[in-house]
C-alpha cells in the first residue's frame, strides 16, 4: 500500500506515455493473434488502458522476481485476454516483445489462456468467473497471514460477471474486509455470441457491487487519468475492497471493429493493416517508453511450507471405533501445531467435517467460507499461490462436485491445495442421496497429478493428512461418517501408492479390495466365509490414485487371479475401475465389482449397505458365486 | 394468477386457522424428526407461517393431481426442511399425517431431503442453492411455453443464499421478467455451524435482491397476515419477479431452542415435551382445520413429448468433412421442426456449440442463459419438470464441470434433460487446457441412468440427438471441434448400447476402440499398419454408457484378445476404463489404454494428438508393441 496519503496526478508526459503504452499493447495483441491466427484481440483492446495504468502507474512488483512474495498481485480472470497480459509483461521488460509472436505455439509458454507455466502467472484462468476467488485468497493471505501491504488486482470481464462464483467472491471479500483487494469490471458490453445481459448499464453493476459490500467507482475505462486516480483512491479505503466498474468498448481503437458484434475470439486478418496504422498514428512517442515497474514497498515474511509432520503420532486403542472424519480434524490440529502456515477452510459444515477442531485450536488460521463451495475452493487456491500456505479445504465430498470446474482449473494452476471430502457414500444413512458422495473418487481420479487417499481407519487417516501436506500436486482425502475400528498400530508406516494386505492365509481363494466401511464389511465377510472353510485375502489400497498395481497383481495371483472390489461409490471411476484398469494387461486376473448402481434412498447405514449390494452378506454371496463358476 | 385485482385480507378466523396450521406443522416436524432421531426441526420451524400461508391461502393446486400441469408450483430449495413440506401436504389431505412418522425410513418415500419419488416433488433438493434455478425454469416454461398463469414459489434458506447459483438465478429471472415467480428468503439468521454471514441484516438482502432486478418486500416471516398480503401484492406486479425477505427465527416457537446456536440438524429429544405442550397450547382450534387447497384457475395446454423424430434423415456426402458439433445444431433444428416442445439452452457459446442454428430457426424456443452454467442446467431441469419440454443444454463440455453438482442432483430429480458438451479434448488446439474437456466422460458415466453418446461423425451425431430426445433419463452427447469425415450412410440404424465395427478382416490382430477424432486416427493407423501386413479391427462404441460389452468381447476374441483403446480424454473414467471394466471378467482379453495423461498445452490439434499419445503414429506404435510381446 502506498505510504503516501495524497494523490499526485501523473504529469502530462507520463499520462501520454500511459496512453501510448495502452496503444502499444493493442498493437502487440493484434500482431500476436494474427501470428497465431486465433485469439481474442478485441477482448484485449477494451482492457488496454487498465493494463497500462496497473502495470506502469499503480502496481509495485519486480520483474526480476515476478512471483516474489512481496509483489502486488494481478489476476486476469478474463483469461482469454491473455495476449494483453503477455504484452504488458513484455513492455515491462520481462522478455522481448518479439516473443509475443509465439503466442499459442506448442513450443511457447504463451498459451491461449494464462497458466503458471509462465513465471508471472499465479493461477490459470480461462474458465470464466474464477479469478476473483483466487485473488480474494491472495488478499486474505496478505492481510491476515503475511500481514503486509501488498495489494491484489483482479480484472473481470463483464460477461463472466454472470457467473455466481463472482458473487460468492464479492460476498467473501467484503465479509473479511479485504481492503487490499481491487476488482476491475471491464464492462465492454459484448459477450461471445451476443451483447451481455446488462450491456453498458454500469449503474446496475454499481448497485450490485455496493449491495455486496464493496467500495465502488464507475470510471471511463479508457481514461488513464481517471483510472490512475481510482486506483489511488482505492488504496486509501479501509475495511472494504474496491470495485472499479470500467466502462469500455470491445475492440476499442480498432477501426471498423470497435463495439461491433461478431468480433469475439477472432484474429483481425484483413482489418489489421488499417487498424494498426491508426493505432500507431495515435502514439506520441514511437520509441521505447521510459516507464519501469515500481519495486515492492513491503517485505513479506520468510516462511517454510516443507516437511510438515504430525506433532505427535496417532494415538488410539486397538478396538476403538473412530470415524475417519474425526481423525481428519485431529490430524489437522497436529499439523497446525507443527507449522503455522497450515490453514483450514470450510463451508459451514465444520462441525460435521471436524475442521472445527482446527478452528478451536487455531482460530486465526481457519477461514469460514459459508455455503459457497466454488469460492471456498478458489480462496484456497489463492492462499496457496507463491507457496504462502498449506491449505486444507473441507466439506461434504458430495458438495465438492459444486467446485469441480475450480478443481479442474486448480490442476492447471499447479496448485497444492488439499481437499477433504467427508460423508462419503451411502453409509451416511438417513440424510439421503443429495448428501451422499458417490462420484467423488471418479471426479478426483481424473485430475492429473492428484493423489486420492481413501483411508480405512483413524490411524491411516492421520497419516493421509500428513502425507497430503507434503505431496506435490493436489490431494483428496475421502472420509466417512460412521465410526470404524482401528486396524493399524500407531507406528505403521504409510506411503502414497502403497496398499496394505490386512488379512491373508496360505489358502486364500479370492482377493477382496475395499476401503473404510467396505473394508469393515470385507473383514466381516471373511470371518463368515472362514466358518465354511473359505479363506479370502483382503487389501486396503490406501490411495486409489496412484493405485498399488504391484501389490494387487501379486496377491491376486496367489488367490487364483480372482479379485472382488467393493466400494461405497458408483460403479464408474472408483475403486473397481481403478483396479480393473490396473490389471487390464494381465490375462490371469479377473475383477468382479461390487458398487452402488442406482440412486440410493434414505435409510439406516447398514440397511443401505445391504440393499445396494456392498454389505458383508453381499460380499459372501459374490465370493461363493465366483468360486462356483 | 389471481383474476381478482383487489386484496381481500383473510378474516380473523381464517388468520387464526393459518396460525394454527403453522403450529401444527411445527408439531409434525418435531414428532417426525423425533421418530427418525434425525432431521432438521429448527429449520422447519422458521418456515412454518410461510408454508401455512402458501399452501392454504396463496397457492392453487390439486391434491388429486399433485403434479398436474395447471397447478402452481412450489420448490423447497432448503431441502433439509423436508419434514415441513411433507407435513404441509399431509395437512392439505394428500396422505394421513400419521405417515409422517415414517420419515427417513428405508420403507418410506419421505426421505431426509425431498425427491420426486414423492408425487408432489418436482426436483430433488438438499444440495443447497439449486432450487431457484429450477423454479425459474418452471416459471419460464409457464410464461413463454405454456403461456398460462400458474405461479411458481421457491423457498430459499438464508444460509444457502451464499451460493452463487442463487445469484445466477436472480439475474436470469429478472432478465426474462418472470413475474410469475416468487422467491422467499427464510432469513432465520443461523447456519449449520454458526450464524450466517449476514445474520438478520434484512436490508442487505433487500439491496442485493433489488440490485438483481427483483421487486422486493421485507416482511415478518411469522406474521401470516403480512405474508398473505405480500404474496397477493406479488401477484399484481408485472414484468418483475418478486422476492420476499422473510425475517424469521430458527426454531421459532420451540421453547429453549428458538434462535439458539447448536440446534441445526438435530431431533429435539428431551426438549420435545415442553416445546410440544407450548405449541399445542397456542393452537386455538385443536381439531382438524377446515381449509382446503384452492383448485387451479388456469388450464395448461395438452402437449406431447414422446416419439420425437428428425424431420428428415441426415444428408451428407461420403467423404465430406463435418464437425460433430455442427451436426448437433443441424439435428436440433430437425427435432424442433417435428415437435414444438423441443427447446435449446446455451451459455453464450451458441455460435461455437451450433445451438445458434436452433435459435435462428426457433428464436422463441431458445433460452440464452449467458455465462452461468449452474443456472443454465438448473433452468433446463425446471423446464423439463412435469414433462413440459424436451430441453437440450449446450456449452463447452469443459464448462459442464461447473454444473456437476446440478447434474448429480438432476439424476436424483429423475430429470430427462439432454446435454451436449462441445469442444471435447485436446483436439480443440490453441485455446489450451482450460477449454479442453478431458473429464466429461468420467463425470457423466458416474450418473445413474445417464446415457453417454460419443458420436464419431455427423450422421451418428444426428442419430444421437434423436435418440437422446427419446431416451429416459439424462443423456450426454460429446461433440468435437474439428471436422471429421462422414463414415455412415444416411440410413444406418443406431441404437443405444450398440457399437459399430467400422473396419475388419479375417486376419485382424488387434481390436482398436476409439471415437470421433481418435477413430479417425485409428483408421489412419490401420491403413499404415496394413502396408506392413498387419490388419486391425476398429470399433466405434457410439455410446460409452452403456458400453456394448458383447460386441467388444466377441470382436476382441477374434483378434487374439487384444484391445487398444484410444481416447481424447484423461485415462480415468473414460473409454479405456469403460472397456476394461466391461471385459474384466474375461481371462482371455487384455486392454491397453492410450489417453491423455498430463495437463496439455496450447498447440495445433494434430501436434497435440501426437504429443499426448493418441495420434495415428502412437496407435501404430502401440499395436507393434503389443504384437511384439
Amino acid at each position: 500500500m502506498s505510504g503516501d496519503n495524497q494523490y499526485h496526478c501523473p504529469d502530462a508526459k507520463r499520462l501520454q506515455t500511459l496512453k501510448d503504452i495502452a496503444n502499444k499493447l493493442r498493437i502487440h495483441c493484434i500482431e500476436s493473434t494474427n501470428a497465431s491466427n486465433s485469439g481474442h484481440p478485441t477482448s484485449c483492446a477494451s482492457a488496454a488502458e487498465v493494463m497500462s495504468v496497473l502495470f506502469f502507474q499503480t502496481m509495485h512488483y519486480s520483474i526480476k522476481e515476478p512471483r516474489g512474495a512481496s509483489n502486488d498481485r494481478f489476476v486476469l480472470s478474463k483469461g482469454h485476454a491473455a495476449p494483453i497480459l503477455y504484452a504488458a509483461w513484455a513492455e515491462a521488460g520481462l522478455f522481448p516483445t518479439s516473443d509475443l509472436l509465439n503466442l499459442r505455439k506448442l513450443s511457447s509458454d504463451l498459451e491461449g489462456h494464462p497458466t503458471p507455466r509462465l513465471n508471472f502467472v499465479d493461477v490459470a484462468t480461462g474458465s470464466l468467473g474464477q479469478g476473483l476467488s483466487c485473488a480474494a485468497g491472495m488478499a486474505y493471505t496478505g492481510k491476515y497471514f503475511d500481514k503486509v501491504g501488498y495489494r491484489v488486482y483482479c480484472m473481470i470481464g463483464d460477461g463472466e460477471s454472470a457467473e455466481g462464483s463472482i458473487w460468492e467472491a464479492m460476498a467473501f471479500a467484503s465479509q473479511y474486509k479485504l481492503d487490499n483487494l481491487v476488482a476491475i469490471f471491464d464492462v465492454n458490453r459484448l459477450g461471445q455470441s451476443e451483447a451481455t445481459s446488462l450491456g453498458h448499464k454500469v449503474d446496475v453493476y454499481k448497485a450490485r457491487s455496493e449491495a455486496f459490500g464493496w467500495n465502488t467507482y464507475v470510471v471511463d475505462g479508457h481514461d488513464v487519468e481517471a483510472l490512475s486516480r481510482a486506483f489511488y483512491d482505492a488504496s486509501q479505503v479501509k475495511n472494504k475492497p474496491t470495485c472499479i466498474i470500467a466502462k469500455t468498448y470491445k475492440g476499442r481503437g480498432i477501426v471498423g471493429v470497435e463495439d461491433q458484434d461478431n468480433w469475439h475470439g477472432k484474429a483481425l486478418g484483413d482489418k489489421s493493416a488499417a487498424a494498426l496504422q491508426v493505432l500507431k498514428d495515435n502514439i506520441a512517442n514511437q520509441g521505447p517508453h521510459e516507464l519501469t515497474p515500481m519495486a515492492p514497498e513491503v517485505k513479506a515474511p520468510v516462511i517454510s511450507v516443507a516437511n510438515i509432520k504430525l506433532s505427535e503420532p496417532p494415538k488410539y486403542d486397538q478396538g476403538q471405533q473412530v470415524a475417519t472424519r474425526a481423525a481428519y480434524g485431529t490430524a489437522l490440529v497436529k499439523l497446525g501445531k507443527n507449522n503455522d502456515r497450515v490453514i483450514s477452510l470450510d463451508g459451514d459444515v465444520k462441525n460435521s467435517t471436524f475442521a472445527i477442531k482446527f478452528k478451536d485450536a487455531f482460530p486465526d488460521r481457519f477461514i469460514e467460507c459459508f455455503i459457497a463451495e466454488q469460492n471456498l475452493v478458489g480462496v484456497a487456491i489463492g492462499c496457496e499461490t507463491r507457496r504462502r500456505t498449506v491449505p486444507f479445504v473441507s466439506t461434504f465430498a458430495a458438495f465438492l462436485s459444486r467446485a469441480y470446474d475450480q478443481i479442474r482449473m486448480a490442476a492447471i494452476s499447479q496448485s497444492n491445495v488439499n481437499f477433504c471430502g467427508s460423508h462419503a457414500g451411502i453409509s451416511i444413512g438417513e440424510d439421503g442421496p443429495s448428501q451422499m458422495a458417490l462420484e467423488d473418487l471418479a471426479m478426483f481420479r481424473t485430475i492429473p497429478g492428484c493423489t486420492v487417499f481413501y483411508p480405512s481407519d483413524a490411524v491411516s487417516t492421520e497419516r493421509a493428512v500428513e502425507l497430503a501436506a507434503n505431496t506435490p500436486g493436489m490431494c483428496f482425502i475421502r472420509t466417512s461418517r460412521p465410526n470404524v475400528p482401528i486396524i493399524y498400530s500407531a507406528t505403521e508406516p504409510f506411503k502414497v501408492g502403497q496398499a496394505k494386505v490386512v488379512r491373508q492365509s496360505d489358502s486364500d481363494k479370492v482377493t477382496i479390495i475395499g476401503s473404510c466401511v467396505t473394508l469393515v464389511e470385507a473383514v466381516k465377510a471373511a470371518e463368515e466365509l472362514a466358518k465354511s472353510g473359505v479363506n479370502v485375502r483382503i487389501i486396503d489400497p490406501f490411495t486409489i490414485k496412484p493405485i498399488d498395481a504391484e501389490t494387487i497383481i501379486a496377491n491376486a495371483r496367489k488367490t487364483g487371479g480372482r479379485i472382488i472390489t467393493v466400494e461405497d461409490h458408483y460403479a464408474e471411476g472408483g475403486i473397481g475401475e481403478a483396479v480393473s484398469g490396473a490389471v487390464s494387461d494381465c490375462r490371469d486376473i479377473t475383477v468382479k465389482k461390487l458398487a452402488v448402481r442406482e440412486i440410493p434412498r434414505s435409510g439406516k447405514p447398514m440397511e443401505l449397505l445391504d440393499r445396494y449390494g456392498i454389505s458383508a452378506a453381499c460380499i459372501v454371496k459374490a465370493v461363493n458365486q465366483i468360486l462356483s463358476v
